[in-house]
C-alpha cells in the first residue's frame, strides 16, 4: 500500500465515520449535539457549583457541612432526574483545625501566615519553639545527619514549579507528606514547609501529611510563599531565626463521612456501569469551589445532559461524589470514599466498564488520555473527532490510575480515562482560603462539561470492552 | 505674536533651558544625572524596603515592632549620611486586634474571611449575632429609617471601582468610616462592609473607622470580596442570613509612637526646608511593604542620591517617617505624626518651602501635580523636561493637601506637590495580609526614586518661592 494514490487516501479518510457503521455515525452526531449544548452553557454546571459552595462553604470530611452538603447533593441529583440515588456512609477519624499561630520570636517578633498540615498534632498551649534549620529541598532534609536537628524547627523552602499538568506539585509532594517524619527522625521538634503553591499570595496552602504508626510525628505547618521568602531573607541576613508553632488541632474519633451516588440508567446494556467521580469534601479554608465542587458540577452536568438526550445510551452512567478524599492516606489506613465504594461492590466489579474523575479545578480540558488500544479504536477516533473543535487533543500520557478516588477501582482492574485539564493556575488557589466560586471561569467550566459529555456519551452508547483494548 | 513664524517658535523652544540661565542649566543636568542613576536602580531603595519589612514585619502604631523599626530607621539614616537624625515621640491609644471571627449561623454555618475595622470595640466572648440587613451602598444605608435595623447586622455591599488615581477608594470610603455610626443610629448591633478593595482575593482589607464621641459605636468588620459575594448570593437565594461577629480587640492607653526625621543639609539656603514624607507604621496584617515602606524607601533613596550628588543643593532636604498615620482620625482627636511634627515646628513654619509625601504604593509615577504658578514657572518647565523621559506628564489635578501626613503643614500654608502614582493595582493589596515585599516591582520602585530625585533636586537647588507661585 506504499504507493496508494492521494485520491484514494482522501476517500478512505472521508469514509472513516461511515466505515464504523451508521449506528456509530448517529451516536457521534448525538455526542456533537450534547457537546454543543454544553459549550453554550446549557447545563446545570454553574448553578450546581454556585449553590453548593454558597450554601455550605467549606466541607471538611466528617463535619456537619460535609453531611448537609451530601444531603443537598442527593436531593439535587433526584431533582435532576437521576435514579437509584443513595448516600453511602463510612466512619473516619476527623481532624479539626484549632486556633493556630506561627510567629517569629527572634531576631524581631512578627506573625507569619501559616496553616497546620492536615492530621498534624496539636501543640501545648504555649506552643513549641526552636531555631529554624532551613533546607532547599526534601532531599537536602533527608541528607541531614541523625540528631542534627535536635530541638530545631526544620524548614523545607523548596519552591514548586508552575506546570500545565501538575507535575510541579508531584515533585514538591514529599516535602509536605513525608517531611515531618524525616525531620522527627533527626530530632526536630516542629516542621515548616513552603506551601506547595504557585501564585505568590499570602494564602498558605493546606493539605494532608503522612501518618506514621497512626500519627503525624510533629506539629507541622505550611507557610505562605511570601512568608517562606521572609524566613529565607532573615536567614540570609545572617540572623538566627527562632520561631514558635502553636496549634489547637483536635481529632474526632467517631465521625462519619459519605459517598453520594446517582445514575442515569442505560438501556440494553444497563448493567454496564461507567463511573464518573469527583469528591464532595473540601479543605476547611476555602469553599472548595475548584477542589472539587467544580468536578461534581462537571460530572453531574455531563450525566444530566445524557439523561436529557433524544434517547438514552446503552450503558448506565453513574456519578459518585466521593467523601473524605482530602484526608486520605496513601498508606490506606484511613477509610475513604474510593475504598468504601470498592469494598461495597466487589461482586459487581466486572460490570464497571470504565471510570474517570474530575478533580483538577475548572480550567479547560486540553487532552484526553485513554489506553493505547482505546485511543486507536473506532471509539477513540470518534471521540477525537467530536472533541477536536473544543481544543482537545489525544494525550501521549497514559491514564495511569485515573486519580485518587477511582484509583482503587482501577487497581482492581477497571479501565480508566483522564480528561486532562490545564492546571497552570490551579496551584494558585489549591487548598487555600481563596478556593472560592469567583475563581471559576463559566466558559471554561462549560468546555469541561462539553468534553465530558462527549466522552461519556460515546462510551455509554457503545459496547466497547475497554478491558480488552 | 499670533503670526510668529514656525522657525522662530522652534528656536525659542530650543532656547528654553538656556533662557533660564547657565546655573539652571547646570542644575538641570545634575537632575538628569541623578534621575538616570535612580532609574538604573543605583540607590538604597530596594535594600531599604526589603530590610525593614523583613526584619520587623507589621508595624502597627504603638507596637514594639513600630518602635524597633523606628530605631532601625534612624540608625539607617545615619549610616546613609543623613544629618540631625532624631526620633520625635508622641503618645497615643493603640488599638490591638484580638482573636476574631465572623461566621454565618444560618441557613448553614460557615466561617467568613473578615477582619475587624481599626478602632472597633470588642464583643462579648460569645459574640454578637443578628440577621443581615444588606444595602447596596452607604447612601442606601443612610436612607434606612430610624430603628429599622433594631437587632440586625447592617451590611454595605458596595463594590468599589478600580481606578488609576484612587478615586474609587474615595467613593467607597464612607462605607468604612461612617457606616458603623449610621447603622448604630438605626438600631443595628453590628456592622459589615465589603472591603474597600479590588483584586477579588479572600484577603479582607483592614482600615480605620470613625470614632464618635471617643468610640466606634459598633463591632465592625470588613469582609473579603468573595465573602461579600457569598452573603449577597445567600440573600438572593431567598435565605434569612444570620451571622455572628466576635472580636477580642483591646486598647492600650499608654502607648507611644514616633516620627523619625533626618536631613541632607543645604548650602546657602540651608534654612529652607523641603519636607519629603512617608509613614513608618503599617496595618497589622501585612508587612506594610506597599503601605508604606515603599514610600520610606523612595524618599530616603531620593534624598540619599542628592546627598551623594557632585555638589550639595542650596536648600535642606528633610525626610520625615511619620508615625501613626493608619490610625489617625479625620476629626483630629487622635494624635498622629503629621500633627505632632507641625505642633513642634510652629516657629519654623515659614522655613518650610515645599512638602510632598509618597504613600500610594510602589507603582510608577505618571504625573506631577504642582500649583499652577509652579507648573508654569521655569522650575516647573525644567522639571517636566527632566521627567518626560521616564513617562511623567504634568497633571491637571492640583496638589490639594498633598496627602494625610503633610496635610497639617499644607493647611498651615506650606506649598505641596504630588507625584501621582499608578494606583490601578494598589487596592488589590492595600491593608491586607498580602501587602508584602514581593508585590513591589523593583523597576517601578526605581522609576519612583527617579521622579522624586528629579523634583526634589530642582526644588532644593533653586530659590523659587513656592508660596508666591
Amino acid at each position: 500500500m506504499k504507493y496508494l494514490s492521494g485520491t484514494l487516501s482522501v476517500l478512505l479518510l472521508l469514509a472513516g465515520p461511515c466505515a464504523a457503521g451508521s449506528e456509530s455515525t448517529a451516536s457521534e452526531a448525538i455526542a456533537a449535539t450534547l457537546r454543543d449544548r454544553a459549550t453554550r452553557g446549557d447545563s446545570p454546571a454553574w448553578e450546581f457549583v454556585s449553590e453548593i459552595t454558597t450554601r455550605f462553604g467549606p466541607r471538611p470530611a466528617g463535619s456537619a457541612a460535609d453531611r448537609a452538603a451530601a444531603e443537598w447533593s442527593a436531593a439535587k441529583l433526584k431533582t435532576l432526574g437521576f435514579q437509584n440515588v443513595q448516600i453511602e456512609e463510612f466512619p473516619l477519624t476527623a481532624w479539626v483545625r484549632g486556633a493556630e499561630r506561627v510567629e517569629v520570636l527572634a531576631p524581631s517578633p512578627q506573625p507569619l501566615a501559616a496553616v497546620s498540615l492536615g492530621g498534624a498534632p496539636p501543640t501545648a498551649a504555649t506552643g513549641v519553639a526552636g531555631e529554624v534549620a532551613m533546607f532547599g529541598s526534601f532531599a537536602e532534609l533527608s541528607a541531614a545527619p541523625a540528631e542534627s536537628l535536635a530541638g530545631k524547627i526544620a524548614f523545607v523552602a523548596y519552591d514548586m514549579t508552575r506546570t500545565q499538568d501538575g507535575s510541579g506539585y508531584g515533585a514538591a509532594g514529599p516535602g509536605r507528606r513525608s517531611g515531618p517524619d524525616i525531620a522527627a527522625q533527626r530530632g526536630a521538634v516542629g516542621y515548616l514547609v513552603r506551601s506547595l503553591a504557585t501564585g505568590g499570595t499570602r494564602m498558605p496552602h493546606a493539605g494532608a501529611t503522612a501518618y506514621v504508626n497512626g500519627r503525624v510525628p510533629l506539629p507541622a505547618f505550611a507557610l505562605s510563599e511570601p512568608d517562606a521568602d521572609q524566613i529565607e531573607r532573615l536567614v540570609k541576613l545572617g540572623e538566627k531565626v527562632r520561631v514558635r508553632l502553636t496549634s489547637g488541632a483536635t481529632y474526632v474519633k467517631e465521625a462519619r463521612s459519605q459517598n453520594v451516588i446517582g445514575e442515569i440508567p442505560g438501556t440494553d446494556r444497563a448493567s454496564d456501569v461507567i463511573v464518573l467521580g469527583a469528591h464532595l469534601d473540601s479543605w476547611d479554608l476555602g469553599t472548595g469551589a475548584l477542589d472539587d465542587a467544580a468536578g461534581m458540577a462537571i460530572i453531574t452536568a455531563a450525566a444530566k445532559l445524557i439523561g436529557d438526550a433524544p434517547r438514552r445510551p446503552r450503558r448506565t452512567v453513574r456519578v459518585v461524589f466521593y467523601g473524605a478524599e482530602e484526608v486520605s492516606q496513601p498508606s490506606g489506613t484511613t477509610p475513604r470514599g474510593g475504598r468504601t465504594y470498592l469494598a461495597n461492590r466487589t461482586a459487581q466489579l466486572s460490570s464497571h466498564v470504565l471510570a474517570g474523575e474530575s478533580d483538577f479545578g475548572a480550567d479547560r480540558v486540553y487532552a484526553v488520555s485513554l489506553s493505547k488500544g482505546a485511543a486507536e479504536s473506532a471509539f477513540g477516533q470518534s471521540l477525537m473527532r467530536v472533541v477536536a473543535p473544543i481544543g482537545v487533543v489525544p494525550s501521549a500520557v497514559p491514564p495511569g490510575e485515573g486519580g485518587s478516588d477511582v484509583e482503587p477501582l482501577v487497581q482492581a482492574g477497571v479501565p480508566a480515562f483522564v480528561l486532562r485539564q490545564d492546571g497552570s493556575k490551579y496551584f494558585d488557589y489549591h487548598h487555600t482560603a481563596d478556593d472560592t466560586l469567583d475563581k471559576i471561569d463559566p466558559a471554561a467550566l462549560s468546555q469541561n462539561v462539553a468534553a465530558w459529555v462527549s466522552l461519556v456519551w460515546l462510551a455509554a452508547d457503545s459496547d466497547v470492552d475497554f478491558r480488552t483494548l
